[in-house]
């Protein structure tokens, strides 16, 4: 059993109108069954999905949350533009976005963009992944699965790294409830988040710096079944709710 | 940019005393640079760190909490011996284990042992993977890294994931700050999780049922320079701390 996985070399600075699934089909020579990971941040280029900050006015709430933050406040402002829940506003805000993902200052990023403008989420990330793969499937007649990925932090643990904010061609979760373990037992509580697994080491070859690749293709990775609920109900989620709470107090 | 990703094919179900290093170097020919990945369970069984819950009395405090959990009484005191604190009691135990993990039901587990028996996670990590690495290096004179995995829950996203317990020959978050984007800006916060963007991955290759491998080599990975402070310390653990409090309520 061998994965190849493989850096998408040579794409150029991407930005709004290109043609993405086209400059990395110039690029990769795509097998049946291959998984395209592709950095949330050159999909909102190629789509324009970018901000300039000088067109926003930051409301009271904006002006409010950046001076704890010590943010640009139309910066804030773009954040709340994006999320549909704040969970914290400080020392950062985290929010959830419409998609259901829950994330430090709603995605919006000024890295790797032009002074003043920002990059935000793609409001649509599952369309964007069928999107890509219907493209790819279009150009090179091979059924490839994509992954829409960002970076971000996490509870209890120092560090960002790559989580999946939108799919296709796959599960989010292998679900193996029902399976059996090494002796025989039934398994009941395991379901393993694999677009995440494979969106955090796409992150790895994908780096945060100049010398970043943003796309990244997984070979000869097993099939697997599952289900798409990736993201808790508020009445599930544990730690939404006692952050919540923290709020209010 | 190629990785190569390898599941370790063939090794027996590990027993109490088995040479996991030597057992592995039979089926790998390894070479300088690789990573490999073991999972926590298949190192604790090699070691010995498992309990026969028959031997096992439960506290007032583990009866109090089963109750609630709905878990047997010998399985929760199991955890909290395991636990240097505990976040969350139901409806299961999040707990820190002394390496300054957080997880939940502090990585204790039933599955792929025999009936009646639990393996624990190691009670060194850190020293567990420094042993391994050095007991490759002995037998192959190969400079291998060594990443000991976990599958964990997280927040806000269901499904758990792959992440490192333990770590040598490499730090655990490679940090940017200081670095330059694309666009020659000074990166300020950014620092990636590698250790746990490695592991989540090898997880996939792992699996969980009894198709499962336990061991996965990287090959070909780059190198990266930063630190081990993984752990946030108490202060700085925003969600540990809504955590503690509405268990207090």
């Amino acid at each position: 059993m061998e994965i190849q996985v493989i850096g998408v070399q040579g794409l150029p600075l991407i930005r709004k109108g290109d043609d993405l699934p086209a400059l990395i089909c110039d690029r990769v020579t795509f097998e049946d069954g291959d998984i395209l990971t592709i950095a949330s941040s050159v999909y909102s280029k190629a789509k324009g999905f970018t901000r300039d900050l000088a067109t926003i006015t930051p409301s009271a709430d904006a002006v409010r949350i950046a001076a704890k933050t010590k943010e640009d406040p139309r910066f804030v402002q773009a954040v709340l533009d994006s999320s549909s829940d704040i969970l914290l506003e400080h020392p950062f805000i985290l929010s959830e976005v419409p998609s259901g993902h829950i994330g430090v200052r709603a995605g919006v990023d000024h890295s790797n963009i032009e002074d003043g403008r920002i990059i935000i989420l793609p409001p649509d990330p599952m369309g964007a992944a069928a999107e890509i793969r219907d493209a790819i499937q279009r150009i090179t007649k091979k059924d490839v699965r994509v992954i829409i990925t960002d970076t971000c932090g996490r509870s209890f643990r120092r560090g960002q790294t790559g989580i999946a904010i939108g799919w296709a061609g796959m599960t989010a979760i292998n679900d193996y409830r029902g399976d059996t373990d090494l002796f025989g037992h039934v398994l009941e509580i395991t379901e393993e988040a694999v677009v995440d697994e494979i969106a955090a080491f796409a992150n790895f070859l994908m780096g945060e710096s100049h010398q970043g690749v943003p796309a990244v293709v997984f070979r000869n990775c097993r099939v697997w079944n599952g289900h798409d609920a990736v993201y808790f109900t508020p009445e599930e989620d544990i730690v939404r709710a006692a952050l919540k709470k923290s709020k209010k107090d």
